[in-house]
Parts: structure tokens; sequence; C-alpha cells
């Protein structure tokens, strides 16, 4: 980043300059302290014009056609006057077959529109390093000029509510085998979603697929939707044949907007900003306190006790605390 | 507690004394730091004579039925020889209509029972706060030889997570009207329980708790049980005229059974434990960030900043951790 200063990079960005955004995401993405000083000017430059777009979370297992998906979606989008940024949080991203993001070939057609920018997963072990990139690299792409964020995510572990606590609206594919063949998804991920899509709805699946449509209607009838006086639409598409695309489109502008009329999505954002700082504070605290060598030891020790069930954790964690909080090399 | 050092205390708790259990349990409630200090030699003392137990985590909506059942389930398991502790987690006990806890006189003969222990839910506004006194209360009733604690909470927010990630088997009671009136119920909390009851399953609701009962059956299928090799059962259940109460202890007891031949249930315990040391770890740090005289008025201007969008989340997490770990309030 030697030869641009974060304001003159933020110009650039402003501009919708493409190697600027490239840059900008490699900057926040990067650990250096002095690559984090100048991120922090960054984003603050960007932030005023951040928060424009629909912040669009998407998941779901492997084999449902997500790649495909997001290439017709994306598309149609971009024909309905949009621009288009698609992000991906997995944080398991080097095994092979994870995040499609890897692997921008799978996306032929969107990934050289210029009304896309796609940009592939962070590097990162932990889920908690890799949301807080993909949260600045979204708004980076807002101050950019994208007015619509998709923010996938791979069909495992934490990484959906994650991307739900980032994202204004939570989509979910599915596939239309339904029953048995659905177990693999995990619990609670088929409740955060604030639209549900039944992909692969083309040839013999057709019919399969009007039965899951009507299985998960009944299912999701049962759990009240986190968003406010909306009942979560469940539809079939084909990201092959087109077919549910553009409607998908329509459910996401009509959340939208009902969302925006009535109030829940500004709050729902101004939670999430309290929300990513509180666990920000306390990831940095956290981090803090076992990067201290002091502590090293005992920390150790009275993780195996607490385990084993031979340590109160109360005690070994006030303990802790304690002396991280007194001892010299806290820092 | 000026008459008794934590040590006697804990070899009366150790003897099954009823006013020892209530002392201590009170002690560990208080926030006096003379008193957690004491508190931490009790616990040690305790702690190998507590895990004995089988922890049944319990939740319905108000209305359900769940004093009534509670009464009918403890009396059954005191019959088999039991000795049955009851817990709450209730934050918001305080308000009307909240914990039946706080009127034992709803459990009437559950309450007099030799072979019961009842203890409302503690005072304390953070739901953080409550959940570490009952967990804490909850090795205190183990080590005085109650071998089942039964840890209720109320249907609202996040306590049913909270009351799940400090049991063995989380227990739903739902109501048999079905489909719309269940709306009421949270995501995500029909998708923690390990064994699902339709309560009241009598007289006029007979019939509509059977179709409850494969409602239920049907949207829980979809989904995946934490439980290694567990296809969480829905039955239906009458507190009222005892039917069904002793298949959900027989299904409890079941479920102990093979949880502990395939070692799910001690590994749970033990991420349960690590879990909650780090989660004590970080409430502490952060409830000595929030304390921090020196911080008050960054953390209100930040805050307020954040929540409008006016400032990065990351930014002002990293110059408030600054400040706390820098400054000379930091305790």
């Amino acid at each position: 980043m030697s030869s641009q200063t974060p304001e003159s990079l933020a110009d650039a960005v402003l501009k919708g300059e493409r190697r600027a955004i490239a840059r900008a995401i490699t900057l926040i993405e990067s650990t250096r302290p002095d690559h984090r000083a100048d991120a922090d000017r960054l984003l603050e430059k960007l932030l005023p014009h951040a928060g424009r777009s629909i912040r669009i979370g998407i998941s779901g297992v492997p084999g449902v056609g997500k790649s495909t998906f997001i290439e017709a979606f994306g598309n149609h989008v971009i024909d309905q006057g949009h621009r288009i940024a698609v992000l991906a949080v997995d944080p398991s991203s080097k095994r092979s077959g994870g995040s499609i993001l890897g692997d921008k070939t799978r996306m032929e057609t969107l990934s050289v529109n210029q009304g896309a920018y796609i940009r592939p997963s962070p590097a990162g072990r932990t889920l908690g390093g890799v949301a807080r990139r993909t949260r600045e690299a979204m708004l980076i792409c807002e101050a950019a000029g994208f007015n619509v964020v998709l923010v996938e995510t791979v069909g495992v572990g934490q990484s959906e509510t994650t991307v739900a606590e980032m994202t204004d609206l939570f989509m979910l594919l599915l596939l239309p085998s339904g029953g048995d063949e659905l177990q693999g998804i995990k619990k609670g991920i088929v409740e955060l979603a604030d639209l549900v899509l039944v992909n692969k709805a083309d040839g013999d699946m057709a019919a399969a697929a009007g039965r899951a449509v009507a299985e998960y209607k009944s299912a999701l009838h049962l759990l009240r939707s986190a968003a406010r006086d909306w009942q979560v639409p469940v539809r079939s598409c084909s990201a092959l044949t087109g077919e549910g695309i553009d409607a998908a489109w329509d459910m996401v502008a009509d959340f939208r907007r009902q969302m925006t009329e009535n109030g829940f999505l500004d709050e729902r954002r101004r939670d999430q900003n309290q929300a990513w700082m509180w666990n920000e504070i306390s990831e940095n605290l956290l981090q803090h306190l076992k990067d201290s060598p002091d502590l090293a030891g005992d920390l150790a020790r009275l993780e195996a006790e607490v385990r084993a069930g031979q340590q109160p954790p109360v005690t070994a964690a006030r303990h802790l605390v304690a002396r991280f909080l007194a001892g010299p090399g806290k820092m």
C-alpha cells in the first residue's frame, strides 16, 4: 500500500475503480498492525457512503446448485439495473469442495459481468476473523456503488448464523428431495431464513420440488419469522432454466420495501452494528488474554481441569481474569 | 454466613440437610466479594460429589401447564426411587406471570415432598448472571444427593438456549392447538429439544393433541437432532390425568442410557464445562471494561455512533480495548 494513502485509496473506491476495491479489501484483510491502522482510516472515509445496499445472506447444502443460482440471480439483478457484489463467509475455505467462490470459473458469465464484483472468501482460521473481514468488505463494496450485496456461506457450522447477523435478509436454498435427505441441514438454519427457495425444480425433479415446498411451508408455518409481520415465503425455482429467479428477486424487493416501511430493517442494522462492536470488544479481550505469555501455563492446566469437571468453571475464569488484568504482560 | 465456614457448610450439604442447601445456594447467589470467595471454597469442596444427576431442561409457553407437569413428573420420578431438584432460569422473574417457581403454591404436593427440593429463580437482571447461579445451584443439589435436576425456563428470549447449554436433555412442552396458535414459539426453540411433549392431551383436546404430535413429528423429521443417533421423540401427555408421564420419564431414562453408552453425554458435559469457563472469562472481562470509570464517556459516545452507522464497530472496539488495557482505572 506504500504508493497510496488510505485517503486516496478511498477516493478511488468511491469512483468504483475495481483495482482499488480489490486493494481496499486486501488491506482490511491484512493482519499487520500498520495495515490495520490504514484500514481504519480507509473505513472511516468510506463509511458515510456505505450502507445503501440490500444485504442478502445465502446458504445451502453442497449440491444444491448455489453457484448456478448465484450466477442466474446475479445476472437477473444486473439486468434490472443494479450492481451486485458477491462475498463469502467460509472459515474452512482451504478444504476442497468448499466455497464456490474459491473457483470463479463456476460463475463464468457473472464473473466477467461489469455489473458484478466477486470476492473469494478471505483467508482466516476463525469464523470471527472471517466474519469481520467480510463485514468490512461489504462496506467497501457499498461505498463503491454496489447496491446489492450477496454474502454466501456453505451449509456447515455456525457460519449461517454469522451471515444472518450481518445481512438484511437470509435466503436458504434447499434441494427438492425432501424428507430424510434433508436431515443434513443443521438445526436452526431453516429458522434463520427470511426466504426459502427449493432449487432444481426442473425436469424429473419438478414434482418433488412441489412436494418439498409444501412440506417446508408446513414446517415453517409453526415458527415465527424474526422479521416483523413477515411470513417466510417458500418457493421453488430452477437456476438452470431460470424459472422463479425473477420471483426470488421480487420477494427480496418486497421484503426490503415492507421492512423499510415498518422500520424493521433500520432497527436490525442498528442492532447488528452494536452487537458487532461488542463481539469485537469481547474477541479482542479474549485474544489478549489467550496471547498473554504469563497465563499460558495456568490456562492449559485450568482448561483441562474444567473439562474433566475437577475445577468449577467460575473459579477458573475468575483466577485467569484476575491474573490477566493484574499481570505485567497483559498487552 | 458468619457462624459457618464454607467447609462446614459443605459437609452439611453433603449430608443432604435442606437448610444447608438453601444457605449454600444463597451464598453462591450473593454478589458480595467476600461471599464469592466463600462460595468458591464451598464449590471446590462439593465439586467431587456433583455431576451424578440427569440434568433435564424444560420449557414451554405460558399456559402449557408447566407447573402441573412438573408436579406430576416430579412425583412420578420420586415414586421411582429418585430425588428431584427443581431450579429455574428466568431473568425476568420480577414481572407478573413469570416463572412458576416464584409461586411454590402452584406445586402443592411436590413442594412438600421430602424427595423434592424446589428453588425459585435467583434474583438478577442479566441472563448470564442468572445462568451462572443456576449452574452452581445445580452442583449444590447434586452434591446433596439429588439425582434428577430439572431446570425450568419460561418460553421467552434466549433463556432456552442457556438452559439447553447447561443440561443433558432439553424437554419442550407444547400445546395441542397446533398451527397458528403455535407461532408464539420462538425460532429455534423447537430445534433445541431432545424430547417434545404435547401436554393437555385430555378431554376435548385429546384429538387435537394427536394431530399436533403428527404435525411436530413431521416438522422435526426435517431437522437433525443435536444428540448422537437420536431421533427426537414427540409424544402427547396429560399432566392432569397423569397419562404419558411415566412414558416421558422412560424416554429420559432411555436417552440417558443411550447417550452414556455412546459417549455423547460425557462429551456434551465436557464441552459445556469448557464453554462455561470461556463465557465466564468473557463476561468478567466485559464487566470490568463496562465498569471502568475512565471509559464511561467514550463508551457511551462510541456505542451511539456505532448504532447510527457513523463509526466502524471494529475501530470503536479497538479503541475501547486499548484504552481499557492501558488505563490506570481498569480494575
